[in-house]
Formats: structure tokens, C-alpha cells, sequence
């Protein structure tokens, strides 16, 4: 992918999970700064945890671009509140190329340190969603990932995607291209259309 | 111990770790696929800590039998719902033995690593415990853990004895025996006469 | 700072917040041992995250003054109870000075590996401030620190001045007083005069 494309869509995509933090956030008695921290944890969790089970340095200590990108957001959902959601289509969408362009990455660094395809798989999808997890916890509600949304399968899916191009021999930027896009296409579809899985029950069980 | 039987218990305790949070996810409008995350954080959560303390590769990435038992433990609840809660009892045993047996990995794998005694049991106790609690703090409850059960405190028990016997000089594999069966034998026993810690209570502070 | 006065204070901070811990635990149904590994978890935290983001040795592997200050800790709340919260502004007062304590000793172990300012400015923060994080979410809250309280932002102001002192090529021990003792400051003044930063507030979005 191009170079500058990708770093724009990055910084889109940890835009839309900070603002997703510092949303949840608003509803909760948490002060400015709380929220501000939010949303860091939502934008840059996913990644360090993959860096600690990758044993290498976390991202976010190599550039100071996702702290400032976290402040923008605070900002912006100060200035603009509840007008900022007017647009929320358009931060869905950015939440989802995040979660696609986050996926990618985890995959990439994994796949470079040589671990088996399902590992990459599973550094792939905590890239994209631990980040969620984190935020939910830290609210205090049941993480929507496990709710009812696509979220965490369209990551699953989207690695499974990517070393079946790597299978055919597909180049490795036509490789995260199509599977950086499926996991959009699910995410965006998913949400669209409503499609959520089945949801566990169980039957008269203590 | 015997390898291929340590190795079938170590499965069985994991299928066991896995469905208890299978089981706890499915009264909380959790779709299949987070009943899986659940399960599978259950299941690989301690030991991922530890291997993290340690400064070691997560032991999950070097197998995936861990990911598969995981899946086979949503599929038979799935299929056999609450009729697998029948056998609820055998559960609890195979639950003990994994505690056993993840607490003696995780005290092996810090022993043979130098660290003080004290921080193997407490290696030991991680391995065997966190699991339990990441389920709970994903699934917002307070950790089962710190509530009533005798869990933590079976781990260290059996850390000290495992610690007893290494200063009588006995070999490892007795040792390693004596002490799993004692966490196995605190745990079961606690269940089956209802034995708890007391309560810490406040009398009258803010 | 001198070294006996540095490491009597770290233990009184350790043991304020180790206090924290069990003091919330004893609200919430927690047997003994649960509120001891709250406590735990409340004092070690913070210095283990940052151990873990450094990749370094968890610092309580290195000493077991941690575990016995926890037990301590315990032991007190046990045989005073309420009357322990006689003293609560004392423990106030040593919390703040915990605060500053483990923010500094942060700060310092992080400009030691080179990291940039803002790097090491957050690693104070995380050292200061995310056991009480875990408390809160071992406990089933809303993390205080992302409430009301000015906690982190102390921590936050604290580094800024840290790196301010360097850029006057002050002495280290000079800045580190200096600065620790802003934290301290900020933390108690904002005690003691109610001071909160503005809570974040969504006007009518969804």
C-alpha cells in the first residue's frame, strides 16, 4: 500500500477508537483527563499487548503520533460534542478501516517474526480489538466485542483471508490490501445489515 | 509424572478451565464466538501472565492444542448444553486438576529459571489463578477468586509444600506429585464441605 | 534523596496503598486472602506494568519487602479495623507520597533506558497510578483515577517539571525532590480543597 495512504488511514482509524473511548466516557462522570486516558487505552491497547506477547518495544514509545492524535479527538469531541456524531457514519467507517489497518499490522509484525500462520492470526485480531476490550473493562461494562458484534470473527476472518493469498503466491501488498478490505467489507456489513452471531444460552443450567 | 498422562490431564484441565468460561458467558447475552474468547482467556490467561513475568514466549504459541481443546469445549457445550453440567462434578475434579497441574508449571518453569522461592509460588499461584479472574473482570463480576473460594490460597499451599519436599531432598517427580495432589485434595475438599475463608469486614468506616 | 529516608517512605507508600486495596475489598464480600492480594495488586501494579513495558524484571521479583508490607498492611487493618481510618489523613498523606515516590522511581528507571521525555513521563504515570486502576477494576468500580480525582494529571505535571529541572541542569537529586513533591502537593492541595478537573458531558447524543 502506499506509504502516506496508510499512515493517513492509521491515524483516521486511532482517531475513530479514540473518539469511541472518549464517547463512552462521556456518559460516565469521567473528567477530562479520564476520558483523554480512555481513549488512549482504546487507540494504543490492542498494539501493546501484541508488543508484549511479541517481547519488542511498544509502538506508541517509538512516536508520539497516537498521544497527540488521542489529544485531537478530546479536542474535537470538545468543541464539536454532540455534533461530532452527526458524523458518526463516517466514524464508523474510519473504525472499521482502523480495525482492518490494525489487524494488517499485528498480521505483518507477527508473520515477520517467523510464528506459526495461526498465531499471526490470533497477534492479528488482539491488534484490532484488545483496544475495545480494555475500554469496556475499564467503563466498567461487559465488552461489546463479546456482546453481539462482528468484530473480533471479521479480524479471524481477514487473517484467514491473507494466508490464503499468501497461499496463491500473491504479492504481499495485494495480500493486505484484499485482506485489509474484507475485514472492512465484514465490519461495515455486519453493522449495516445487523448481522450478529447466535448468542450462547443456555437452558435451565445452575 | 508420566508424560502422555500429564499431558491428557493438562488437556482435560484446560477443557475444564474453558468450559467454566463458556458456561459463565452464556447467561450474558454472549455470542458463540466471545463464549469462545472467554473460554479461551480462561484457559491460557495465567500462563500468559507468567510467561510475561518471565520474560518468556506465551506457551500458547508454541502449540494449538490450547486453541483447539478450547473449540472442542464450546462445540460440546453447543451440543450437549446443560446436560453437560450433569457431569458438573466431574467438572469441578478435572477444574482441581488443572489448578494442580497449571500451578505445578508454573512453579517448574520459575524454579528452573532461578528465582526465589517466593516467586515461584507466586509464579505458581498466577499460573493457576488468573485465568479464573480475567473471565470474571471481562464478564464484570468481581473475581470468584477473591470472593469465597479457597483457590489462590490451595496454590500456595501447595507451593509451600512443593518447597517442603525440594528441602527434603526429595526427587522432583515426588515432589511435583505430592504438592499437585495437595492443591487437588485443598480444592476438592473446600467444595465438597463448603469450607471458606472469612470475610473481611469493615465495622463502621466510611 | 538520602537512601534510608527514599526506602522508609516507599514503604509507607507501599503500605498506604497496599491499604487502599483492602480497605475497598472490605466493603465487597472478599475473604482475607482476596484483600490481601487486592492489596497486592493495588501496590505492586503499577511498577509491574511499567517493568513489563520496559521488559525488564518485575521489581517485587527482586525483594520480597512488597509481600511482607502487604501482609502488614493486612494484619493492621485486621486488629484496628475503623480505628485504622482515625488516622486516614495520615494514610492520605502517605498515599500522596507514594504517589510521588513510585512516579519518580518510574521516571528515573525509564530516562536510565533512554526513552524520549513524553515516554517517560507516562511510565511515571502508569508506575503511580495504574494499581489503583486494578483495584478499581478487581473490585467491579469505575476507576477512580479516570473519576475525579487530580491523580493522574499530578503525575503528569510532576514529570513535566522533572524534565523542566534537567533543562536548568539541576542535580538529579534536586529534581527528583523537586518534583516529587509537586506531585505530593498537587495531590493533597487538591485533597483538601476539593478540586476536580470539568467532567466530560455528551449533551443529547445517542
Amino acid at each position: 500500500m502506499d506509504n502516506l495512504l496508510t499512515s493517513s488511514l492509521e491515524l483516521a482509524g486511532t482517531f475513530a477508537f479514540a473518539l469511541s473511548g472518549i464517547k463512552l466516557a462521556s456518559g460516565k462522570q469521567i473528567d477530562w483527563f479520564g476520558a483523554y486516558l480512555v481513549g488512549l487505552a482504546t487507540a494504543i491497547g490492542g498494539g501493546t499487548i501484541r508488543d508484549i506477547l511479541l517481547d519488542v518495544t511498544p509502538f506508541w514509545m517509538l512516536h508520539s503520533k497516537y498521544f497527540i492524535t488521542t489529544a485531537v479527538a478530546l479536542l474535537a469531541f470538545l468543541i464539536f460534542n454532540d455534533k461530532i456524531f452527526r458524523w458518526w457514519n463516517a466514524l464508523l467507517v474510519f473504525d472499521a478501516i482502523g480495525l482492518g489497518l490494525f489487524t494488517m499490522a499485528g498480521l505483518s509484525k507477527s508473520v515477520a517474526t517467523g510464528l506459526p500462520f495461526w498465531v499471526c492470526i490470533a497477534m492479528g485480531t488482539i491488534t484490532g480489538s484488545i483496544g475495545g476490550v480494555i475500554r469496556d473493562v475499564l467503563l466498567n461494562e461487559v465488552p461489546l466485542l463479546l456482546r453481539r458484534d462482528i468484530y473480533a470473527l471479521a479480524c479471524v476472518t481477514g487473517g484467514l483471508v491473507y494466508f490464503g493469498c499468501i497461499y496463491l503466491k500473491l504479492p504481499t501488498s495485494v495480500t493486505e490490501m484484499i485482506a485489509g478490505s474484507i475485514i472492512i467489507l465484514i465490519r461495515l456489513l455486519s453493522i449495516h445489515f445487523h448481522i450478529h452471531l447466535p448468542v450462547l444460552k443456555i437452558k435451565n443450567g445452575k
